[in-house]
């Protein structure tokens, strides 16, 4: 197994200078570990788009601030590289934090204005860090297509627009949540959650499938439905609710009303000191649904 | 001869993923075009160096603050293509400033610290704008290899930080200044110059062969170094030295005194309204020299 582990860059970068001069297809899924079925599903649908699957395991420095929980991020290389393999993944990619910013590093990829609002107003620089792992880690895995979760939805945005202005030649997918039974977005931080707080946190969720349910009914003021999830929202008791964002899915500027296009309901709250965000795509009409 | 000229980013990615999968190296040599025999021996090298040689021509609109030449910057593509054509490039790059920058455009490459000074203090942004158009025209031009003047040694310092922070594959080759009979550094700016002042410019250059025959004599005080320079500037009667910096090669710090592995000298002054800047490598024992 250790094979399909790898460490260092320059050992990446062969690896892939081979897979590709051979002409196979490459998918890199970037992950911070503590691999959980969404992450499996972004591995399983990379295997399913091309020849050599990579998926990277890097809890991310610069994409953290001060006070939070870079230090406690769970973390099991070995673990994920298991999980990783298993789910059809060719390889794992987890350098250490030195090996990917050494003594002297600087240069930093900025994401612009939609860097700044939802999670990036509360949490400053946590952009700047993902847009400049992402771009160093399409730099050295090279990959043909670049496979996202939903859950991180304006992280996907970010990278797409990071894609497009850099001119960076990879295909950007961005798969839909995967859920617990009770709605919950699977995320490696649900594990902080204490019994009660868990079953809290099923409130993100029926607040989004509320959302969705008010737009299709005819409900189009973006004040109105915020309303109403918040309501939602206050059943789970969460100790703090840090946004409810009703946004176009295009620009990521705020709408009201929702117009035919409809809109990103993306929430972000606390239970307890675990921080939890959701997100839907709602749409004026009847559809599968993302939540 | 218009074959030769490509102004579209995806016809350039088309063209260079077909010469990539033919397995030919491929070298990237970056201007702003209004080519002189400076950037044609940068041409020359690649040539010596790569298969397929691109030549962008591209005047960046970022790398350009309020108030300075973008507008009057020399622009002739027609002439650039004939001359980039006969020093051996396959291929010219020349994107209209839109086709790089569309409506939307948000995402910037920071290069750190090192773009605070020299050039960078004068210039804010400068280098944002730089690291931003070199990273993009990496990636459309994916080159093995690109070939920078060292007229521009900051530049150079910043475009090496950059590809090793964002763990891009091209090896940077810094070739040396290409200068008139009387020692100017050839420059697209040389002709906004009167006679005149285009006569007194010289003394960048001279000042530069004083510090290193100084150097070269003993003295390793860059206090007593600098004041060489501008006793030796001042002859030139610039109407401004905007700054003497004497740096280390390797960190682009001020050194104080200059130690065995030498120091870069960095000129700027201006004559009239045209700024000009210059630079060496000075070292401590006799060398071939770059001035």
């Amino acid at each position: 197994m250790n094979a399909a582990l790898v460490t260092s860059v320059r050992s990446m970068q062969e690896a892939v200078s081979e897979v590709r001069s051979s002409g196979r297809r490459i998918a890199l899924v970037p992950t911070m570990g503590a691999l959980h079925e969404g992450h499996l599903a972004l591995i399983r649908k990379a295997a399913s788009v091309a020849d050599w699957v990579v998926t990277s395991v890097f809890v991310n420095p610069t994409q953290f601030g001060p006070g939070e929980d870079y230090e406690r991020y769970p973390r099991d290389v070995q673990e994920d590289t298991r999980r990783a393999l298993g789910a059809g993944s060719h390889v794992v990619f987890a350098p250490e934090p030195k090996e990917m910013y050494p003594e002297g590093y600087r240069t930093f990829v900025m994401p612009g204005a939609a860097a700044d609002t939802l999670e990036g107003a509360i949490r400053p620089d946590h952009f700047r860090g993902v847009a400049t792992v992402v771009a160093k880690l399409f730099n050295i895995t090279m990959p043909h297509v670049a496979v996202f979760g939903q859950k991180d939805i304006q992280q996907a945005f970010i990278v797409r627009c990071l894609v497009r202005d850099l001119n960076m030649s990879v295909e950007i997918l961005v798969e839909p949540t995967v859920r617990e039974p009770d709605g919950l977005a699977m995320s490696s931080r649900n594990r902080y959650l204490s019994p009660d707080e868990r079953s809290r946190a099923a409130c993100l969720s029926r607040a989004l499938k509320t959302a969705q349910a008010l737009l299709q009914a005819g409900e189009r003021s973006a004040a109105a439905l915020r309303r109403a999830i918040e309501h939602e929202l206050q059943k789970g008791a969460p100790t703090a609710i840090d946004y409810v964002a009703i946004v176009d899915p295009e620009s990521f500027h705020a709408v009201d009303p929702v117009g035919p296009r409809g809109a990103v309901i993306a929430l972000a709250a606390r239970f307890g000191t675990t921080r939890l965000i959701d997100n839907a795509i709602i749409v004026p009409t009847p559809h599968e649904g993302n939540f």
